[in-house]
């Protein structure tokens, strides 16, 4: 399904956030994007080059009205591990109406590029104990919290790296069901696109996403929330 | 209305654009952005940071089918008067199928903050004029050309630059007109926005637009090339 | 009135400064203009590249006999809450005869152009209630105080960041009158020139002055202190 | 004499420059201060940080009604041999109405600098007839021409470089005299500073000056144009 | 078969190169790593750093009586077509004895990760018939040449970026066995590694490898050309 | 002795280090060559320019089936004096199963060097009780030590620096000997080429080795722990 | 008188350095010079661009046999009153036998460049008292204090600035007569050369010596250790 | 001998330099030292950092009557044969009265460090021509020629690189000769102080010198060409 059938302005309002509420996007290097620090936010700059400065570009050019908060909090290189280190200060000392997570990919990334090190070696049985932890935690506070799945940009679902992100991704599924949450599948958006291009096009290493990888992110979020598309002269 | 009733795949499109069509996009710094020289294409970075790069991501995530090239030939600084120099380099000899212009900034503005230096000052009769020879000289080659006014983010109507700018938006609308090209108001699209935030939230200098007014302009340009929203879950 | 009558050097001294007097000024980014650290004076790198530079400058070259000793402390980004923290190492430790507060632009842009974040807008009562107590605890221990408004380079009173600019240099003017202060109408001398120029000659965005922008500055200034000029050959 | 005495806007105008005048100053690096390339002018930055930005800045400031265009052909470690070169190019084609030349510093310098170096010495004679020869060609085409000593931060007047300075000083007053130019004595400007302070105030090698220094130069050079200083209440 | 079972320097060499050969190695970006403009060689910066310094690092350390120079001519993102244009200088005119070619990886990939430049694709027939003509072209003047094949470091055979590279891959076996050229299998050298670790060891976009790839690369280029392992204490 | 006669995979392995092994290889700054901080390890990049990659990028490029993690912590400048500092972190509490030192060329180079400053010469008591007590207190933990000499690339033997390096690798040997370590003559590995070559071949200083000179470190290096060379096509 | 009559190597020799003995030479920017920290020495570099690198290249090229320590431990912008603080740390806990002082050029210069800061002058009381102090604490630990006189390089003796600063050299000289510590003038040297040249040759400020006015500082101080020149081929 | 025993001023001058004469100072890396383009001179920058600024700075501190203009046109990696293709404008144009040449160590070298490139080895005969022929057309214009050797810090005359540049020092001496030019043994003054030093003293790579080192050389230069060394209180 498309637009709501009820028109601008008058039928029900599908987006879920209200306005002035403050949301909180926490990840790892696809998330981060070279946001400011300690925290990004307050200009395109502060949010990073990513799907997070583009969520906050629709929100704001769609519904300037809300005066919607958004708050980047990614860092590049981090696990669901460091998430769980820098969490007090990143997510909840923020106070957040929304939070929004999406990690696994480096916690399933260094079992593939860094075999040699198993101690930075995430693995499942620790990733899904710690998200659900986090969530488990967050959530009395918050009005909705968005899991996101990681995602590896290998059309091959028997490739080792893809099948442990799969892994991983229905982890996050689980988590999301048990507590409630919003969940995006990020992997199976990607997935459409990649029935018709190369993953060379989304992301030149199959995991950093090029600017239309980052709106396929972008626009998957937005529809996991709300969003309703208008038409500039609808 | 917003989207199509028809459905993903199966109704009449309405997207404009064909399978591997060019779109040229050239205009003055809000299209430039950073864009690679001596021709702006072939990755995000070379795209620059504003519209363009959006366009191509919205165009590449949501008709990867279409495989459409996306170029971004702006040039910061430029008036029409520039445009002319260079249009059969960076226009005509690119064969395009679609071309979009935005000018006139820097036309206007000229006269509001160098007062002191005349030649450099582009006149509306000399803008009108250039512009629809421009127009006139690429119609009979392309599929279709996409004219796009000049803005200025200052909602007071009676401020003496926005008063100029809305004059050469009108030349804009009225070449267009008269060649039957597409043509979008970016300067409506921007007041739309404007009725609920003040200025400085879409540019720092009331010209070059944060990333939420970046946004704004590409789904402005979206929407008159038929690009049709599909929920991820549609 | 222009000049003293009473010509050079032997009628009534205008000048309110005495020799080896200390000058400290103090304010946000219009202040600062990139002086040194953590104390700004001693060259001209020193006192930043605005209007305390063109003071200082004005002092030596006019009055070289007074031996004015000119610091700059602003820095930007300031809110009159940011001069609160610092004011007692930033201004009475240096031990200053004259002090000058210009200060309130980013009280009040943050409300403009950050409307998400209430956390940073400093609004008017706490504006008015801090500034006070600053000038109050001040004025024993000092010669004299030169308040001057914050201003905003929008000739259209009805702008609501205007509107509210000129709110606070309502307060600045009541302030310096119940304290018997000196006081500058920064936005009325801008005002007298934007009757003849458009604002992007004195600031590109409408905040921060030109160099001519500094020039009205420096002069309304140095009008408030009793500066007398003589030509060169009189 | 100090101000006018008919007051604002009504009796006799000083200022000899009229509506919409162009101004081209030249000269060596105490002109130049980093102005931009190939022609310094439109911006602070542009006018680089020496008394021409001073003199823009107060000519807008305080006359915005006249629309001056000032540009600066300066350029760092320049003779009078030099400026004979570019004076085609950096005068003449830019069609100024007036022109300000002050030259001289390094035709003397290099003589007690470099003593080894003859063939960069521009001695007395050589200096003159340039000189002579420059302001007689321009005359005719211009309102007015402006002649600025040379000078020396060094205020014992048998310092041999200060005598030397001294003799091409008397030089450009020979030249203004033949030619009816207006005169600047910079020399006599900064001498009178000098008597309340040491030269390391106003130049650090006696050469190039402070922020102090550039506003002597400005203010004598105003002084010479028929500036009225208008107090900012008056 | 492991070393020559006749030991050091008295039996039959299995080196190929002659003392004082010149060995050229060109290729693109894998060839290149940074090498020395305009021709690289000389010291290892000069050689870049990837498997063209390890080949010679290998030939100087284990044959250093020889003194064999080797010249890199990589040149990053080239093509075929790229190497047919400066064949004549950065082979033919540097006079070799040896030469080796390593093309093709952007031949492929650009059919990949640019689907929409189709002018910048070399298809399969375009390589074959430039590959073919330069060989032709420069065997009678060498003593050897070597042709290596482009490799891509996905193990599943049927990605179709892959399997375009084995096809690739082929037509150099083909023009090596009609020229009776040597031939390195670089693919097959990669994929026996690739039986043990996943690609992101050898190479984090699949293509640029890391210094074990480079390592491959020259030791499966060292085995073509009869290099013989001696332990060091043999 | 050549490669092992058994040929791939069926008969005794010679290689001493197994599987998930680590080797922590610790020396001055021909180990060091710019590898990452704090431990130098996870890439090309992190291990160093030097003989420490290369080992790396044998062991992945002919093993790859072991997975053996080698880690640098070398640091320019040291002396086995500045070992002793760190060795309690910088190798004992990486828990490695294998470490390979190399150290001695600055306790002998500021003998020569920097004459006038005695206190930072290290004299062959203190290296050698020094070297003796490092590796006594490291071996009961490991299951291998590998001691490389020092070396210097000078081929005449009374020269005083090599004379006195020479002394330091003979006390390197009596230290393995006495603790059954490993043993490498990197020294005579070194000479074996400088028969044939000038020492600026290998080390523009005698000192710092070129791509070549750390390509003979490697292969000594290998040769000790058991290395055996596969032919690409064995 | 000239060179030692009794030749190389037999009569009695004129230096006052033994071998081994370490000399720090402690001053300001002059001293300095780009010096490495925190302690200056052992390279060329180390030691800074100006007299106490070329005393250590006299030193080690004409009395090689010596082997003498050179230590520079100037600061720019340093007083008498800095050289107070550090004296402990960057004098006597280097336990030098030869100690050298230039100090009192900015104790000067601030009472003239920055007349405003009382607070930065050093005047001729603490100037000579703290002078006395250091030299007094000092000579019981070493063999030889070396004494030199801050200078200016402006031969006009009446000059405000030269006149202060011959003051304070005479303090110097008092200091060393009633401490019997070794003394240089200087400024007496330098007016030799000034008899001849501008002092521009030798300064571009006055005060930061060209390379020939760092030598002159350096022939002054060896002369005054008793160095000997021997001429090449004597 | 030392010194002259007839005292400052009154006896026979040595110094075969006359007042004003031009010294153009010729060579390699050794020479050039970073000097200014494309003529080193002016200031000690344009001097470069080695012996050619030592030279000026003795001449203007000790003979500042004379006047001397040193210029030095030293290129890095230069041989003779790259001497000969500039000499007539790096030398001949500028009409010197002196000049001196220093060359011969990159001939030399790159016979040993870049053994496989015979195209820039230039040998013996070649050497000896080249150098000839330009002295003897240069020398009827010029008052003076020096011929200094190349060296290199290398004690052990059997090293075969010190042997090969002890028979290029032996050409310069014979084309001295040949043509009754000045002659500095520059090998020979380096010798004498290895007698006492470790080459590393001199030079880190056995060619380039340090500070000590280029002392040696330009005091070897100063003995030939007469300095006579004054005490400062002579």
């Amino acid at each position: 399904m498309g637009d709501s059938p009820a028109g601008k302005g008058e039928g029900k309002r599908l987006m879920k956030l209200d306005r002035n509420d403050r949301l909180v996007m926490i990840g790892d290097s696809i998330t981060d994007c070279g946001r400011g620090r300690p925290i990004g936010e307050g200009s395109s700059d502060g949010l990073g080059r990513g799907y997070v400065s583009l969520v906050e570009a629709f929100l704001t050019s769609a519904y300037p009205e809300l005066n919607i908060r958004v708050t980047n909090t990614g860092i590049s290189g981090n696990t669901v591990r460091d998430l769980q280190q820098r969490w007090q200060t990143d997510v909840l000392e923020l106070k957040p109406q929304w939070v929004s997570v999406m990690i696994g990919t480096n916690d399933v990334w260094r079992q593939f590029d860094r075999p040699t090190m198993p101690e930075i070696h995430v693995l499942p049985e620790e990733y899904e104990e710690t998200l659900e932890r986090l969530v488990a935690q967050t959530a009395p506070s918050v009005k909705g919290i968005v899991l996101m799945t990681p995602f590896y940009l290998e059309p091959n679902k028997s490739d080792a790296m893809r099948a442990r992100m799969d892994q991983y991704g229905g982890i996050v599924k689980r988590v999301a069901e048990r507590n409630g949450t919003l969940f995006v599948d990020t992997q199976a958006a990607f997935d459409r696109v990649l029935e018709h291009v190369y993953p060379a096009v989304l992301a030149w290493d199959r995991v950093h996403p090029s600017a239309a990888g980052h709106m396929v992110l972008a626009r998957a979020f937005l529809d996991a929330i709300g969003y309703e598309y208008k038409r500039n002269n609808g």
